[in-house]
């Protein structure tokens, strides 16, 4: 079973956690070790910036998710 | 009830909100701690450099909801 | 009366302006306390990448505003 | 006359100047003091990450320009 | 052979494997010298706001590659 | 004979060298001396950080020759 068979959702909340699962896999491809990203957590967890950064990653992706599911109109 | 239930929104001021919603979310869902991001708030609010990222998020955002909403034209 | 009635503008020049008022409502909303952003305007304004860095925000919200305007063709 | 009367440009070089012409104005409207923006670019200038930063400003100035010219097909 | 014959893939994650591709080769057609990336690799691999950098490459790179695909819809 | 004559690729190999060398221009305009371009160079071309932001505007730039192309369908 694929991690992404699809970019259609029921709705548009779950588009939005699948625009989040998006912008983690794009961090899990590169570095596939667990416990190395396990390690990195809390650091961009407690800085501002990063996680500002981290948004902008998941407003991109909520692009493409939006736009496959013509806007959920 | 969905905190995302639609990406309409009755005119483009709150479509505005929406894109600030959507922009805080991203950092909520990636820290869910209150307390910490309360704590990281006056951080980024009195950076020049942070505040003109999280517009950018929030530009990034609005481009998604004023598509949804065909530009309220 | 609200401060964003409409993305639709007279111009092109008008059009670049509404991008320049979004990317700082971003920040306003952000930060709404006139006398902080007051007192951090002069930095930005005088730093190099600070300054780029609010020109692509505004180049992101002028990619809306030009396409609610169908690029004023 | 206005600075920005249209999107339209004769072919694509034009087109991509017209996008480094609006990244420069969402910098000089925001920094109009001439003497400072002079002051600030042998900072950029010279600095590698800059100029990449300044390259994606008219990336996206680029991507409005040549979707308004249906890009020049 | 090309290493990119088309954008047009099998289906969702496929084209999520191309949009690392097409972010890992901005990289390589910058900086040819394998060593040297292999170098470099460590480094961003291990640092959190790295990770989320190339994240947003790759997110920005997947919504060409679904729009190529209309989003496999 | 103009540098950008058109956005149209016979594939999308050749798109993606457009890609490269509408973001490298958008560094040459900005620094147009050669030497200073020249000496910046192993600096961005050694630092992790600074290729993925290359990385990222080659991405931006991709996007639009992409659509330009219809995407080589």
């Amino acid at each position: 079973m694929s991690w992404l068979p699809t970019l259609i959702t029921a709705n548009v909340e779950e588009g939005f956690d699948l625009a989040i699962k998006l912008s983690r896999m794009g961090v899990k491809k590169t570095q596939p070790d667990d416990e190395v990203r396990a390690k990195l957590r809390p650091i961009y967890e407690n800085d501002a910036d990063s996680l500002t950064n981290v948004s902008h990653v998941i407003a991109t992706n909520f692009q493409t998710v939006a736009a496959a599911n013509n806007y959920w109109r």
